[in-house]
């Protein structure tokens, strides 16, 4: 049940966002339990952004949205890859990313809460 | 203190968009001491939005912001009731539709925190 | 590691952006350890907003997110500001404003979690 929502600074291509769809696809196996297959994603592209108070050219928001919680370590090798991912797709540099986890243990889907 | 925005895969109408946001204020009633009188709703439509790795045609993301908790009863009430208000609306599947609940202890109206 | 994001519910001139986003940079020092080197600034304008069931002519809700946490003291003086700068700069009225703040043990920069 995550959601990986993001907001990006550039244009997406549709051949851009489905080859980062995929890999956030893969990416999210990183936390235990949770696979595509209960994976919603989100894109916002040309999106109004700055970053230390200049408007760069390229900069990204990703907010990871979990029902329950994960553990420190599987989080942060979730940020590696995301980062990855941005930087090897979009040319984004790494230190322009910030990467959100919200964590949350209200969830619904199909009419109920899990 | 609630605020539910909506991030939804295909084009809103104003007068769907005007019965969604009529419902969705009946309904944040279902969490005790919550009305459309302090309610915020916002929508994002026409949004990139992919399930399970596919972009499904109607797929909906809700986000339920709560200043303060409510109990899991209520919110699973809620729950209820959006994907019945998405799935009446606009049919879109019941199995489309997440509902995350974002709950804080601080939000600020007006020039001050609650 | 805080993240400003606002959206409104009018469409922002350039200039008006511009202001707006050098006010937050200096808002966000009233959190002890917080200051615009670290802070990320985004803009949704022309949304479609609804406040008390009405489509109001200008509204804002604000999201402040911040990795860690900080004083309800200090939230509140951020508060008091935002919404000082919303009036100010684009005539909302302050009781159309919403400021929500999220705080998470997790966020994600360059590569890897702080």
């Amino acid at each position: 049940m995550p959601f990986i929502n993001s907001k990006i600074s550039v244009k997406l291509t549709e051949e851009q966002e489905k080859k980062i769809k995929n890999r956030l696809g893969k990416a999210i196996a990183l936390i235990p339990g949770k696979t595509e297959s209960w994976l919603m994603v989100g894109f916002e592209d040309d999106y109004k952004l700055y970053f230390k108070g200049e408007a760069c050219e390229k900069i990204v928001f990703v907010e990871v949205s979990i029902f329950g919680s994960a553990s420190k370590t599987a989080l942060n090798s979730l940020t590696v890859e995301i980062c990855d991912i941005y930087n090897e797709e979009l040319g984004v540099p790494k230190d322009k990313i910030y990467v959100k986890y919200s964590e949350t243990p209200n969830w619904g889907w199909n009419g109920s809460n899990f």
